[in-house]
């Protein structure tokens, strides 16, 4: 008799984005008028175009399939090696980051990796995940069995949630009850754009290394640091490559969201431990698990990528940065200026605003969409902690962000009068 | 304390592939002159350019994404509307298949689906095999902790092996004997290229009813299947919307190797048991699983898959499809005009063929290579039901197909003589 696995009726049906869409439909069809002003800051996606060099890249690419001498087939699984070397080289070795060419794994997506990492790690860990944070981490635990049932307010028994909030500027500490280890870090985060110090992460690595815990770093946002002095990777960190695997994406700075390329470090010093007490490389599961479930990222996507490493790709992945980075500051400036209690939006494409009048995160989106026909993500949708909180997306045209700012000034002064 | 996933231990280190670059490599650097001799039929990867249809699709999809107005960021997980219903209008409903569009689920690839497919189901499940057969399929459920060690002959314990070999035609019946839950099965079959009769595959379909075993059935070779009398599909069987998956992929017909596109279906009806004993249906858990743990295929290579459907790209895909056939009746004809026990090569890609004078398929391995220059595939490497057999690829040039047949009848020759 076959058997499905049970895990996956522990999930709860109504994921974040699906429940928004549904709102939104409604709203659309009962105000054809609030549809037609209706704007969208809801799901984080890019929405300016791919950079000339990565167009570029494409065709060229498409054109060697096109004839039997430069015709590629299959590629390495993990990675062709031209992507891998200017990867390395350009993220970690240009900044005096240690990392070798074959640590680099190209994928195709950041997503995809931190659900498909949990391949490799036994399942008798204890895993600690934020708490906001993007749903993933959590849900991809839950089909692996790593939990009991959710609680009414959707917590999964089995989990650490390391709780964000303002007094701690939503970047949580590391636990100092309970045992733990393994932990998922995003940092810039989604969906608060909170960014760790040095400090911050410096302690989390010593705790790592104390504890004989695994860090898994996501970095999807990490283009958007602007601040020089805030770690842009974790094994910035002495010591990181002997407990962090990190995880990056060029959905975000190269605007591949629909294009699908992204990459894990895994360092060679990282290990964990087997059932009798061996400790083993993690780098060589990783490679199995990649040669036997995957079977590379697309030639002509991988170009892409490389491309973008060019100093032309460089300089158009600069000015699309500071595109999303110039919204973020208009939006974080409107939210302050309401007196809402904002963060995140400065080193960040996401703002982070408390929903004013003590209302909870549903119905200040709901307010948002009826009264101000703008889309807005509800905190609570990103774990309990969330809750009382909203996510404003920068990924949008300037003449979009500067409206939302404008009609979230009008609707505060309104209800504030 | 981090552990790690103990069941990838029980991994064999010498996946075939790998142990088969390393007898190459060896080889080219002993033997310079039969270096610049040697021919690979191993790995069966596509070596023909893609279809002009594709590529244009590619470069058409690549402008859109360099305007703001038709610039695509996040796609459905599933897959994009237009691609779903192209596969199931061309390879289902127009040949009398009833599959609705959204039973198609598009994916970067079938050795991804084939793996990732254990996602859903219950660990509980008895797992039955094919032997020889697509590596994958066992390595995933070790990786799953689906099995116990492996025994010296590479078996695994815990799984059921679907014995094929020259009496049955390499096509294994259901087991008369121990309880299973799922099978996988592969027609045309990598490696044998064995192709089940309709009578067959009804025999697995009514079995699979009567037991309640859910059939994986990867059909990525399906294109090459001429005899109209033989089923491309499992859902040609009456009944195997209740009981099987299939996999598809655009790997093998379009060329897609480095392009990367495939597609899963799964059927509504088809349910599997929870604890409890409910049935509920495996098409919202496969969903829930793509739309979590995958963010879809590239845009612009979903619109070169869609392509393919065109009138022109349906008829540059016969015409590929056609030329590796050409090169399969060459190499099958040589194999058996040497005297040797010869399966495959009609309706599929690959031929399998005995090993001569009682060789192991390692011992005719390293024969043809240094002999010959020629590259094949011990059938060993497929399985235990593989020993003394060995597999030729027909994905290559007309000119190399020729030449090694005539190499294997001269080395065939001499060796009788």
């Amino acid at each position: 008799m076959a058997r499905l696995n049970d895990n996956y009726c522990k999930l709860k049906a109504g994921y974040l984005f699906p429940e928004i869409a549904r709102r939104v439909n409604a709203f659309c069809e009962a105000d054809p008028d609030g549809k037609a002003r209706l704007i969208r800051c809801g799901i984080g996606d890019v929405t300016e175009p791919l950079p000339p060099a990565a167009i570029a890249a494409l065709h060229a690419a498409a054109d060697e399939l096109a004839t039997r001498d430069t015709f590629r087939g299959y590629g390495p699984e993990q990675g062709y090696p031209f992507l891998r070397a200017a990867i390395a080289q350009n993220d970690y070795r240009d900044r005096g980051i240690e990392i070798a060419d074959d640590e680099i794994f190209v994928s195709d997506g950041s997503k995809c990796d931190c659900a498909n990492i949990l391949d490799i790690l036994g399942d008798q860990n204890h895993f600690a995940i934020p708490d906001p944070v993007y749903p993933v981490y959590a849900d991809t635990n839950v089909m692996a069995g790593h939990t009991g049932a959710a609680a009414p307010d959707g917590a999964f028994a089995g989990l650490t949630y390391l709780a964000g909030n303002a007094e701690n500027g939503f970047v949580p500490p590391p636990p100092t009850t309970g045992k733990i280890d393994v932990a998922y870090l995003c940092f810039p985060n989604n969906p608060t754009g909170a960014v760790a110090t040095r400090a911050q992460l410096a302690e989390w690595v010593a705790y790592a290394l104390a504890n004989d815990v695994l860090l898994l770093f996501d970095a999807a946002y990490e283009a958007y640091i602007q601040d020089p002095t805030l770690p842009r990777s974790i094994y910035e960190i002495e010591g990181a490559r002997r407990c962090a695997i990190e995880f990056r994406s060029f959905s975000k700075n190269g605007g591949f969201t629909g294009v699908r390329c992204a990459f894990t470090v895994v360092p060679k010093e990282l290990t964990a431990t087997t059932a009798d007490g061996t400790r083993l490389p993690l780098h060589g599961l990783w490679l199995r698990r990649m040669t036997t479930k995957f079977n590379g990222t697309a030639y002509i996507v991988q170009r892409a990528a490389e491309a973008l490493y060019t100093p032309q790709g460089k300089a158009q992945v600069a000015a699309l940065v500071a595109h999303y980075t110039g919204n973020a500051a208009i939006l974080r400036q409107a939210a302050a200026t309401a007196g809402l209690r904002v963060f995140g939006g400065e080193n960040a494409p996401y703002i982070w605003a408390s929903a004013p009048d003590g209302l909870s995160s549903w119905e200040f989106f709901d307010k948002m969409l009826t009264d101000a026909n703008v889309v807005i993500t509800p905190g609570s949708g990103f774990g309990r902690a969330g809750e009382g909180w909203f996510r404003i997306s920068a990924f949008n045209s300037r003449k979009n962000a500067t409206e939302v700012a404008r009609r979230l000034a009008d609707l505060l002064k309104t209800n504030a009068g």
